[in-house]
């Protein structure tokens, strides 16, 4: 099994949704130059991350009329031939008028090959730290959602979503060999929880998992946490960065999958007897 | 709610049984004099760790007759007050000749409350570096555990239980506050997830969790990794150790547990409707 080179973009975001186009396309072609087949971008990479901001910024998501960000990640797959996972934008739903925060991937021939709706909105109340209630704003996603490529299949999922173990367990059971997750955790969760949640889900279903955040931008009302971060089958963290504008490469080993379910084979070992698998949803 | 002190006895376990039996009694009543209101003990407490050890150290478990190991736990429970985590023991069940690996919970008045058959045996096969088949002589238990205490109800399960995350995911939905594991990982497994799997089942339940290993012996077979340790409901180290011989104390504020989901309420934000939940097995 060949290796695979992963590229996260940690952008840098701003208030114009043109400039943050233009940036993301020149830091994709960026990774693709150096090597990435696959490049992620992060959550609420055309747009400020905020509920007052998701209204302004959305787009439809329909290839055959491509809104400005859609038209510009196909551009941006194509262009530099990768695997692209486009963080994620508002989406607008037209004939509802409902608003998502949703994820498009992208193959290297420019074609839209999968679409996730976040599926566990980000409402927290830490008091005196950070209130955040993307519900009053955004509703969520109905699917699970991968996409395959020539080193194997990769389950896709959205910040918050990380927090629930079901979804990486069921992408793993059903084959996937990686998690990738645009992000935004933020200077509370982020320290606590961010890094830990993608080590924990690499060591009970023995895959890779990434998250790819937005730099901090210290003037937004947002403050990300950035650290983007790619962990392998054992849970060990092969890539990694502070806050700051920056993209982490990972070398990816896919025989290690093979290698970590053989030492610790979890795969055979467990007891479906004693409760249900979450993947075989009936 | 009050807070509670836990004690995590990291014993030195040696090769003479009676010995063993009483350095346990001698550490309980120690922490029970500091002030530990549950003390736990580690897996195979009373024996040296290893397939070929667990036929000649294995006991019935029979209140009525107790056997050495059992008549020691009974009476250290009862003698120092506390709620005793049993560590583990082999047991022999007479009428099949079977053998488990079966940690006993004790009442302050040293009545047996609970007993839990490790669930997923120790099959592993790191090459060059270590291979342990548990499975060559035990046999898995078949229920899931816990128990009540004036501070709530506790999970107990044992070591590579640890793995299998639904263990803690269903205790915690059940209403637990705590997941306690006698565990003796190893100089392979240890430095690469011992700390992460305590810390994965406490950020996804929202739980506190606690795993007891024996101290090292590096003139035994197996050499077990100690760091015997406790986690908070946030995931936070609250009390470690190295590999040394030691009792590891934390003070564990069970207010915790309903902050930490008031902040991060995954508890009413789960998408039941696109997984099931593995705490209601049918």
């Amino acid at each position: 099994m060949p290796s695979l080179k992963l590229a996260l973009v940690q952008l840098a975001v701003g208030a114009q949704k043109a400039a943050n186009l233009a940036r993301a396309r020149s830091k994709v072609l960026e990774a693709a130059k150096a090597g990435a087949n696959i490049v992620v971008l992060p959550e609420c990479f055309n747009s400020p991350y905020g509920t007052q901001y998701f209204g302004q910024y959305a787009e439809e998501i329909d290839s055959a009329k491509p809104s400005p960000s859609i038209q510009a990640l196909s551009d941006m797959a194509r262009d530099s031939k990768v695997y692209l996972v486009g963080g994620s934008i508002p989406e607008l739903e037209k004939s509802t008028g409902d608003l998502f925060n949703t994820c498009t991937v992208w193959s290297p021939e420019g074609q839209m090959v999968a679409k996730h709706r976040k599926l566990h909105l980000f409402d927290i109340d830490f008091p005196g730290k950070i209130v955040f209630k993307e519900s009053e704003v955004l509703k969520p996603g109905n699917t699970l959602t991968d996409f395959s490529t020539p080193w194997g299949k990769f389950g896709v999922a959205i910040c918050y979503d990380m927090r629930f173990p079901e979804v990486a367990m069921i992408a793993a059971r059903r084959g996937c060999v990686g998690m990738i997750y645009p992000g935004a955790f933020n200077q509370t969760t982020g320290p606590l929880h961010w890094e830990l949640l993608l080590r924990a889900r690499a060591v009970d279903n023995q895959i890779f998992t990434a998250a790819c955040s937005p730099a901090l931008d210290s003037e937004a009302t947002y403050h990300a946490w950035g650290h983007s971060t790619i962990v392998d089958p054992y849970a060990r963290v092969v890539g990694t960065t502070a806050d700051a504008e920056d993209i982490v490469y990972g070398t990816l080993d896919l025989d290690l999958v093979d290698e970590v379910r053989k030492s610790v084979p979890v795969y055979s070992q467990r007891r479906f007897d004693m409760y249900p698998d979450v993947s075989k949803i009936t």
